[in-house]
């Protein structure tokens, strides 16, 4: 057996700033928590702290539904958890496609065999309820599924009818909130919210590769009809299903409830470095408290958008819909996009974010989130998006934006 | 918004010696790579982390195989990325049983849609090729998925002649390594093994929560058949199947090729510490040597069982096939296993490990994996249990299991 490894350095990240729709940088002191010992996953004080994040979940979600724990994997996983438990082959799911996560749930519903009906708006708008509507009387879908912030086009879709919509239709409702969580309000119970999935890695300001998700009565209902028991665990035989089993044993929703519940049933090895990340995030954001944190990334894009404007850059999309924490730039005209973006990483260890699909090349997509959303960072970030464009032949006037940028901090006493 | 939250203490778990079949404690090294801050996904500075991960990743395995990455996930989602990215709806898959584990490939791969065939041997034994081979010819199945070394009966299967056997009749094999690797010898290429899956939560040091995994051309050439991409990412519309299609997302294969590719087409946003803890688990066990590290695992597991034989103890199942990291100790009679386990945690902080299915109540199992398996945890988990049975009745020489292990240790110089 050879000994002669290639072992590479040790870990030596560059410092970055990271402004674009995320991940972004973790909050020190999330860092600090993933550092700390493990524990054995049915140890009385690791269930403990399990049944901590739960509560604390709760809280963050702003709901009073018993089932709010963690997906061990990215958002994604969170959402395909959900959809995958929820969806029989042939089930009819409407998707309101706004942007590319839109898309993402359409492709997670199809393979979980959806008998699938979307409606779509152009990228940088949103739906009205009353669309909404209509294709929910037309479609009478099982479960209506969307995002709530799509950082691919920067829009938040709002959700205070669309809840109340979906009861009155006899609907189910699925919403991706990964991108809104602790930026901008998820009001679960008050919107009747069915479920709700998220990441870490937005507003959060914990790394990537956690999912916390959220379901109420109804969801918990419909997915314990599907329920088995995993063999050569418990003593007797496998509880035959009674309906179309979850195509998923990782993503099974009952028994990962058996699994966060008193009974612990084994499933997987719950990722302890992860959890110990989401229970210091919760706390972060819960001890700030949800207000003050929806109002500092409102100030935030408020400030950002002002500096964005004084150095003549369009705003991209219906501004009256944007995300408080994410900010779409039209590219200028004559500029190359991502070379914008390699030279505010090596001048300025900046990073902000590129585009997909149909927007690709067209805009830039600037984050101001959670622990990275605050007025140095926003200064930071416009003094210098201003001298790499203006170094790349782009007239504006220098250091407008960032004086634009203060004057709004100033206006509301910052 | 009430702003009164819960929020807790900050997390202080409590110092554990974890003997059981893992997680075990994590190297401190891994926990400090943790902390490092986060990069951007696409970041050139964490691109090259990736690189380096497949490049450490390959060594680990003893592969040449283009594909070694992580799956973010525990590890039976490594597992179900393999089984479900090759299975497709009525597939023959068999499944030789030997252990709780083996029953967790059963139960995804008949979510994946197998045509499932088992074999099964008593908990406490493995299985001999011939009989692998006679299954084989029975079924003739497409993929055979095997389990490596079994923690929940401490058995270690012998693979060297499974991966031949399995070309001879033109199956693939897919082995779970989780609980052998970093180990105990896992040779993919020269045992001819298709593709495996592990995670770090055991030998490898690593907390749970990451599922590195590497196949072959073979499986490469069977699950790019049912390859498409992702709407509303590339600028066109979605790719066609052109076989069944692969019926999760997450943990679809040919798009997570695609994201750790020099393509580096957009899936799941990486999860960027798991990743840092990954690198390290890796550069630990390459810079040890693995044939080091095997032989410790070997001569931990000499010192162990004369302690336990010295206690009088016996020890679970065939003998000549028990993994090295890893211990069945039968539960004497008129002892509570249970309150045994509690007694070591409360008065030592040692954790040893719980049985399940036909072994509950029926063996402890002790683990002295990765960095837990040094000379001076197998003498305090022996001290413990020394102690600990006496206390509740079992007769034994005091000091007996410690003195038995020491001289072990001695003649191997140490």
């Amino acid at each position: 057996m050879a000994d002669a490894p290639e072992l590479f350095d040790e870990l030596d990240p560059p410092p970055r700033l990271m402004m674009g729709p995320g991940p972004i940088n973790a909050d020190p002191r999330v860092l600090r928590a993933m550092s700390m010992p493990l524990l054995g996953q049915f140890d009385p004080a690791f269930t403990s702290y399990m049944d901590e994040v739960m509560r604390l979940l709760r809280q963050l979600f702003r709901t009073e539904n018993r089932w709010a724990f963690l997906v061990n994997g990215t958002a994604r996983a969170g959402i395909e958890a959900i959809l995958t438990s929820l969806i029989e082959p042939g089930d009819k799911v409407l998707v309101p496609v706004f942007g590319r996560f839109g898309h993402l749930l359409c492709e997670i519903a199809e393979r979980s065999g959806a008998s699938l009906a979307t409606i779509e708006t152009e990228w940088g708008t949103v739906f009205e309820a009353s669309r909404i509507e209509a294709a929910i009387r037309e479609h009478r879908p099982k479960l209506v599924a969307l995002v709530h912030g799509d950082t691919s086009t920067t829009m938040a879709q709002p959700l205070d009818e669309i809840g109340p919509l979906c009861r009155r239709y006899g609907a189910l409702l699925y919403v991706d909130a990964t991108a809104t969580i602790g930026g901008m309000d998820v009001a679960v119970d008050a919107w009747m919210l069915d479920a709700v999935s998220v990441g870490l890695q937005k507003c959060l300001s914990g790394p990537p590769g956690c999912a916390p998700i959220t379901f109420n009565a109804r969801v918990e209902e419909a997915v314990l009809r599907r329920k088995r028991i995993e063999r050569g665990l418990a003593s007797g035989d496998a509880t035959p299903a009674n309906a179309a089993p979850i195509q998923s044993n990782y993503f099974d929703l009952p028994m990962l409830m058996d699994y966060w519940s008193e009974d612990r049933l084994n499933h997987h090895t719950e990722a302890t470095s992860m959890l110990y990340a989401a229970r210091e995030c919760f706390r972060i954001a819960l001890r700030e408290g949800q207000s003050v944190r929806i109002a500092r990334h409102e100030l935030a894009s408020r400030a950002l958008t002002a500096g964005l404007s004084a150095m003549d850059l369009g705003l991209f999309g219906d501004q009256d819909h944007k995300m408080t924490n994410a900010t779409g730039v039209v590219i200028p005209g004559g500029l190359d996009g991502e070379q914008v973006r390699t030279r505010m990483l090596d001048d300025f260890g900046i990073e902000i974010g590129t585009s997909f699909g149909p927007l690709k090349g067209r805009i830039w997509r600037i984050g101001t989130m959670g622990y990275n959303c605050r007025k140095q960072n926003v200064l930071a970030c416009l003094g210098a998006l201003d001298a790499t464009l203006r170094q790349g032949g782009h007239a504006c006037t220098p250091g407008a934006a960032v004086d634009a940028a203060i004057a709004v901090y100033r206006t509301a006493g910052q």
